[in-house]
């Protein structure tokens, strides 16, 4: 039986779902729902039907899981309880201070009509929660560092973007090696913004514009670059296209502990991922949870969750018995 | 409420659980079994009973998971599925190959008594098997590496112990780190057993045997040395105390992938351990399974069950809320 996906939204994150159903055998796309008018949007798979969002509740019995790609700002507050009353939905929610006002929304509207839906699955939140949570329960006597990069940062290339004289901008945030290297180490340093990260900024001008006022009001620009040692170059837009077109990211999360009766054992634990595409990425591990989305909907469960509540074995295709005999 | 812990062996691992229960607030120490004279045994916890293994059916209602800290070969296979009548068990079964019948031998026992049986707790098998899993999940168009070390391996520590002439020995198992870059930088190679690790070995001969024999037939013992770089030492039973004491171990598994219409973009995913003490993690991981154990056999579930099958929030002493809002 196959697991048929609805895809809401059909930006970055909609295509590489598309793309990250067709790597898995037991997946099928159904339809994907735009608010545009579906019939100036082409996708990439032959044969499957574009349609409005408005047209979605009509599909309710023929779709086992709605996979949201909107954004989190204004789209997913409101798109993902309103979908959990006519689906299983799982979306990738990544406002993480406002998760458990999000939680609460979409619980009670899942509650309410019986379906699951799974939030804030992707790597950060996501997968590197996951591994916050495994190495804070293993070495409860320890320390956590997150570290990102080195990846573009959208909404930081966004911020750019919006300064007069900006054409287009891309900012990559980079971690800090001797920082990196400071933690493997198991100093457990402190560490401040600054010392963990810095930016780098590819930058388009228009003509004429003040480059030295573009690159001041980057540097000093308050959250987003003022505490970061910030790199600006200005390029052509020629050369932002031919070297900053794709969307890399990555990171550590990294647990560093002591254990012994007198904790004078160190344990590094340490995950990292180095990705091409962030959005292809994120696609993947939403489809791999949408598996697990449908299970956990067959078993009769309800009312939201995350990643932390969903038993690994859910998210493969394959038996409980080849997975212990095959990669335990 | 407190978890309450038996210890059923008191070797390296079952002092490492005793120490990593001192770690957790929630767990609490009951009593140690041992098959040895009971009156015989110091252990590091004040006011706590050693017990011999005889009396252990009789704690049946004042314990609720009883952690086995015995060996795969010949201890588990007999111990987990004999106290999975009386106990929720946990255990640490390391025999890859075997895991599927010592699985279905504990699922029985614990099917018939209604009690949670986890096996296969620590690292590899452990947390290991539950990063290939995800990596598995989550690109699906991909290979596998793992790699363990730099750290002490046990068996061929032992298995040249009992070459003649030797007095002690302690061998490390090293991973190639160009083979590494290469899986790191997604070059996806093939790679023999040879390219992979290499051995080298601190052996105490003893007075007046013929050091090249030692050698070569450690160099050219099958299976454990005869496929590797093997590198000799042969150094003073004095200089093996002072500086090969300790158990340090570690690894990487790491997942390489492609995603992407025509999938272009690579990824990679690696999950690294490096630890100071192998039994201390190992127990580590345990002890917080065994809070897992304990959780899903008050919610009524029973039978045979690895970490593929737990929601990771069962492992944290905190709420579903906390964990949101702090950790995802």
């Amino acid at each position: 039986m196959k697991t048929r996906i609805g895809i809401y939204g059909y930006g970055n994150l909609g295509r590489g779902v598309e793309s990250a159903i067709r790597q898995n055998d037991d997946m099928e796309l159904v339809a994907v729902f735009t608010r545009r008018d579906p019939s100036t949007l082409k996708i990439n798979t032959e044969g499957v039907p574009v349609l409005h969002t408005d047209d979605a509740p009509g599909m309710a019995d023929r779709i086992d899981v709605m996979i949201l790609c909107g954004g989190s700002a204004t789209d997913l507050p409101v798109q993902t309880p309103a979908l959990a009353k006519y689906f299983n939905v799982i979306d990738s929610f990544d406002n993480h201070s406002k998760i458990p006002d999000h939680f609460d929304r979409v619980n009670a509207a899942a509650k309410e009509s019986g379906k699951v839906a799974l939030i804030s699955v992707g790597w950060d939140p996501g997968m590197f929660s996951l591994n916050r949570l495994l190495g804070n329960c293993i070495l409860p006597d320890g320390r956590d560092y997150t570290f990102w990069g080195k990846g573009v940062s959208q909404g930081h290339s966004d911020a750019i973007r919006r300064i007069e004289g900006v054409a287009d901008a891309k900012q990559y945030t980079i971690p800090v090696e001797s920082a990196l290297e400071a933690v493997r180490a198991g100093k457990n340093p402190e560490l401040t913004t600054r010392e963990k990260h810095t930016r780098e900024c590819f930058v388009v001008a228009k003509e004429g514009a003040d480059l030295a006022r573009i690159e001041n009001e980057i540097k000093t620009m308050p959250a987003y670059f003022a505490d970061y040692d910030t790199t600006v170059h200005f390029i052509s837009a020629e050369e932002l296209r031919r070297d900053h077109s794709e969307i890399p990211h990555g990171g550590f999360v990294i647990r560093s502990g002591k254990t012994g009766l007198d904790l004078s054992h160190s344990h590094i634990i340490e995950y990292s991922l180095k990705l091409d595409s962030n959005p292809e990425f994120t696609s993947s591990v939403i489809v791999a949870y949408a598996r697990a989305a449908h299970r956990l909907a067959r078993e009769g469960q309800s009312g939201c969750k995350t990643v932390f509540d969903v038993p690994p074995a859910y998210l493969s295709p394959k038996s409980g018995e080849e997975l212990r005999r095959t990669m335990l």
